[in-house]
């Protein structure tokens, strides 16, 4: 696929990819959206990605919406697309083209099966911050600046974000921010919980890496796609008997597969695993349980 | 309305709910909960006014429960109100009667369309701790001290704060203090995340007002309402879709209001925002799927 | 009871399970599964038992699963056990004999009504880790390591973990221990939020039986029991009207009791509390609602 407005690559078991408007400061488009969408994609259908880093190209991460539409910039009424609203001027809350497209991207980063690094760059602005937030580690240079700005702009929190910043940085912290609308930096996001590290800028994409690879020459492909989802699902349950369910099936499952054997075989016998099994072949038959859930 | 056990003022965008015993450490009272609850539709109807700050008259808090009662206390059998126990001492827990009076209050915070801010000036015990875990954010004093003493009184943890304490704290910080009863200093609610910062007595509600004063000036009133409301609810979702079926219909409905346009508009002219629209009036029309939740 | 693989003591209101395989750094076995469940069934039914200790013998918590089986550890069909294995090799998942032992044991320490304390004092890796997050506290020595290792064995997060872990310390620091694999020291597990402390060795016991004796003469029984099922529970609710349903029931059940008027008299007394009641025999009527979820 030929991108745009962002760049992808894969090396030595890494995906990058980078938004790349930086004139732009990478400011969010339908396009950029879709071509990240697509993206993902492509990591979950590639067994040779391990994990997927996202980062921004020049100077910022993402500087938010692109404004240049002015005070139409939210008005979905005014815009070119299929609109969600009627002949009459109602809403029609529940048309596809009604969703939020920050929460399209977030809920497909939310099912990706390769673990995600945000290596945020420079300022990463409303949908900028909260496109981060279902990525699983979040690494800020020193440049970085973030702001759930949402509230000063009269709209409001999106990429379900409602659902994810309270999970990551706590109920308070969250409504702080989003309250305030105040853009902050990066010791500021650190002490907040946030981003688990601040890094100056010429090692940021470096330390990346260096998780990525942790995760890649150790661990068996289809036990971190399993533990993902687990994890993030686990999050939302209500009780420990519905983790006891999922669990017990995918230790059932993986318990007698190749990459068991291996894993314990290679740790017994203290040497590198080389693990058989392949995501785009060896998930479990349980994991449909799991399928995206319909907007409506 | 007139008020006896608490002092309701609305200055400059920002109304202070004074708990006003001081003679009694501002200890809990049945009219002290219906004054409480009355100033937050108070503040709810009151496009004036932006912000909430909970404060006590006097040295303490709210010394919790007013203990005056002895030993009859917490038996609701010995009071003069509508009995939940039937004729042959069986206990009606359905019965609205039943209903614990610190969860009657923190429901109705948990449904205010106003941000909260607690600013703990003293000692702040039992459901003097509880009812600050449904305001937004948490300021003490060097001289508060904070309890969740239940356990020492041979009750439980009250004012649904089963459900907001292990959000607020962590599950383990949460049992922790509820097990042990003990009254802790402000500096150990601070290091266990109960409470923001820790000021000195004599800088606490200037540093409330500062708060309220960053949301009052720069953030648009319906958008900050519809943040707290989906925030909070988004705490006890399963799943972010949950949160991108409300964000979605959120932003479709604010994106083409007055709101966003002065809010874009004012942001790229480089000046302050005079927002349209008002909570009163301007609510979108989904708001009802959030309605108060029936007791039962 | 005799048992083969855990020490069972009971001294002072203070239970300690000691897990006694120490030649094999206390590796868990399905005869220490059932031996565990076994002890917390005795701690819940025996009055004199206010808080429970679980430890290790030697200079290990516990090592994880016993790899002594090579490369079939995890794999059940090879097992001598009743298999969830069909004629035709297909895996019967809501069999019974299909859960995971972890997590029997992990929904038996989430039934507890007496507080859990961790006190590790070695290795705890693998189900080492993981047997610890339903319990309350988590106090490690400073030889203590630990480690989610699943994805480096070629299986996947256990014993329920998937709903305790990002509860315990965050959804970010959940999914980087379990991606990596890799074994961390206590420093990193106090810094991560997974212990409370960190004590020298010759100090751990005696801090697990200081927190416990807090508990042990301080607070009425029955309420710390509630207040055990009450927080848990609260954490997976998916609305503040839930807590507040179950602690109006309670607060009218346990403020007519024996146990509310003495927690408030010995308390207006300034004097040490001899609460009446006991778990055995006076538990409110509506515990029932939280009976154990059946697995299926």
């Amino acid at each position: 696929m030929a991108y745009e407005q962002i760049i992808y690559e894969v090396a030595d078991g890494v995906a990058t990819i980078t938004l790349n408007r930086p004139e732009k400061l990478n400011a969010f488009t339908g396009t950029m959206m879709a071509e990240m969408i697509a993206a993902f994609d492509a990591t979950d259908a590639d067994d040779d990605v391990r994990c997927v880093i996202v980062t921004g190209a020049g100077r910022a991460f993402c500087a938010g919406a692109d404004l240049s539409g002015g005070g139409k910039t939210f008005d979905y009424e005014s815009r070119g697309e299929e609109s969600p609203v009627g002949p009459n001027g109602e809403l029609r809350y529940s048309s596809e083209s009604a969703r939020d497209g920050g929460g399209r991207l977030t809920l497909r980063i939310f099912e990706s099966v390769k673990p995600v690094i945000a290596a945020i760059n420079g300022p990463a602005v409303g949908v900028g911050s909260t496109m981060t937030l279902p990525m699983d580690i979040r690494l800020a240079s020193d440049t970085a600046r973030m702001g759930f700005v949402f509230a000063r702009r009269g709209i409001v929190p999106e990429a379900a974000s409602s659902y994810f910043l309270p999970r990551v940085v706590g109920i308070s912290q969250a409504l702080e921010w989003c309250y305030s609308g105040r853009v902050f930096d990066a010791a500021e996001a650190h002490a907040g919980g946030l981003v688990k590290e601040v890094l100056p800028a010429d090692r940021l994409l470096a330390r990346a890496n260096e998780l990525a690879r942790e995760i890649a020459d150790n661990t068996a492909p289809v036990s971190v796609a399993l533990t993902r989802a687990m994890l993030w699902r686990g999050l939302g349950y209500s009780h420990p008997m519905d983790a006891h369910k999922v669990d017990s099936r995918a230790i059932l499952s993986r318990g007698r597969s190749g990459d068991a054997k291996e894993g314990v075989t290679s740790f017994l016998e203290k040497r590198a695993p080389v693990y058989p099994d392949r995501v785009s072949r060896d998930m479990p038959d349980f994991v449909p349980w799991w399928e995206e859930q319909r907007y409506s």
